[in-house]
């Protein structure tokens, strides 16, 4: 355990960050920010309950009140990207001292935490997943690595970014550094927003069929070569092929009835009626297609089919009942 | 009234051959085919009744027994384009005299019904919208006409399908005969295939949005150019320009807060989660497109998430019931 990090505060406490947080506990002083008063208090009564991939009732120190929040060495946004602004402006000018990472999906992250502190800042790409019970109960699913690297734009040394990911594994989870993330967070990207593209239209859960010739496969092969030219001419080598990663993982899903085939994120949030993340999936594609002058025709209408499906939660329904009479 | 036509027989008592045989009853014999037999007892018993652009209760006579349907010199096959083919097989050898006319969007459906017998056809494209809402209770809504024409492979005399027409405006409805109804059928099919296309995978009904630029808009007009120009490579000059008929359809709706906002009908089977009519229609582009080899991709991704969505409905709320355990 690295000298550096003895005191984690993690920002936001949904699947992820309750992951971390309950497994960072066992390894050295963990915080949570809630948004929720009552969510904070039932942590502190209760304990974290992890299940699943591991099993483990973590204490932690709870809080949605920022001014109670105990001192920290590194701060996590845990939240999703489509409450990142709110939650950096919460914590803008605390800690100075401290270094912040994002995991959000997509890209971008950085860039709005940035706006509202001098933190040196560390990149996250996870594929670890995780199913929320309860607010304090998380089912640990998929105990795929998170990836961590300094932010290219900031003055983050690799010796803090090696540290931080020897903690996590240390606690049971698993990372890896690398010093320029950009390659596996543009792998993923790439992959998100094709399967979280379908998802949220389809609704389904990421089965066979998204890689299968006569089903989705196409679509999705379309989108991912889309990706890879906006990557190609933004001078990215990419660390893993989104098309293979499509293939292996649903090929798990089939071969060990896992919980792989989880709902992709965007699928849980259409299906909970809640805004999604493409904005910083798709739509981030598709606004550095348009920077670099690369087609990217099949993603941008992806994207603005999940808009316009955001958009039919306010209007479908209302719609339904009218002509019901 | 023409001599040739005194007996129509419908088949299909949904909101399309509702509306037909609620009117036609007016001004000629209506036998009603359908498939259940309580339905056929209710409309014998009750009748049918029109509201909204109309106002009657017709006098049918409805069985689903094939067997026990009366003569006629019409029969129109009202059913949507999924329960074409086997409605074709049950009327299969029957009536050999009678004329035969299909209304389902899409293309393909003359087609069908002719494997099943030698009738001269009829086809028709229809604009008319009514919103079922009982077995004996039909409301007209939007009452725009329907085009018919004399099927171009059958030798169906073009005074036999003006009497149609005639019969049909003499009804209450709307008509109008057209030597060639390919010009109108790939209107409508270009315009359905982008409009319900969208509508299935966002459910949002007809909207503004539709046309606007930074909404929809360009979604749209992408899907119809594509249809355009495979309707170009198949010799078809456009009776209406699809787009303009999307522009003017919103603004309609707009305007009036009419009706017209209308669910298009594979929104309606999506929130029922009814198979659509995609393969007669985005299904069918398609198709046509790879014949004459004419690119086609957004149209062909777009066909390819509406199955993927109709597939959903049998292994996504499976699926969230067994990860909610």
């Amino acid at each position: 355990m690295p000298a550096e990090v003895r005191r984690v505060c993690v920002f936001g406490a949904g699947a992820i960050g309750s992951l971390l947080a309950g497994h960072l506990a066992s390894v050295c002083e963990v915080s949570v920010l809630t948004r929720r008063p009552e969510h904070a208090a039932r942590l502190n009564q209760d304990g974290l309950r992890i299940s699943g991939k591991s099993e483990r009732v973590a204490n932690v120190h709870a809080t949605s009140d920022t001014l109670e929040l105990p001192s920290f060495d590194l701060g996590i946004f845990a939240m999703k990207a489509t409450d990142l602004e709110e939650a950096a402006q919460r914590v803008e000018g605390l800690m100075p001292a401290a270094t912040m990472m994002t995991i959000q999906n997509g890209i971008g992250a950085e860039q709005v935490v940035a706006r509202h502190g001098d933190w040196p800042l560390i990149s996250a790409v996870t594929f670890m997943s995780g199913n929320r019970r309860s607010d304090v109960h998380v089912e640990y699913e998929l105990d795929t690595p998170t990836w961590v690297g300094p932010w290219a734009r900031t003055r983050t040394p690799l010796e803090v970014v090696e540290g931080v990911a020897e903690l996590i594994n240390a606690s049971g989870l698993r990372a890896e550094a690398m010093p320029d993330l950009l390659p596996a967070q543009w792998s993923k990207l790439i992959f998100n927003s094709a399967i979280n593209g379908v998802a949220a239209l389809t609704e389904l859960p990421h089965v066979a069929a998204y890689a299968r010739e006569d089903e989705l496969g196409p679509v999705v092969r379309a989108l991912i070569d889309e990706g890879k030219a906006v990557a190609a001419a933004t001078g990215i080598t990419l660390y893993d092929d989104p098309w293979e990663m499509n293939v292996l993982a649903v090929a798990r899903g089939e071969t060990d009835h896992s919980d792989y085939a989880h709902l992709p994120s965007m699928l849980e949030d259409v299906l909970a009626h809640r805004a999604t993340e493409a904005d910083f999936i798709s739509g981030a594609l598709v606004r550095e297609a348009a920077e670099r002058g690369v087609p990217a025709p099949l993603t941008a209408a992806v994207h603005r089919l999940i808009k316009g499906k955001e958009a039919s939660w306010r209007v479908t329904r209302p719609r339904l009942e009218e002509v019901a009479g």
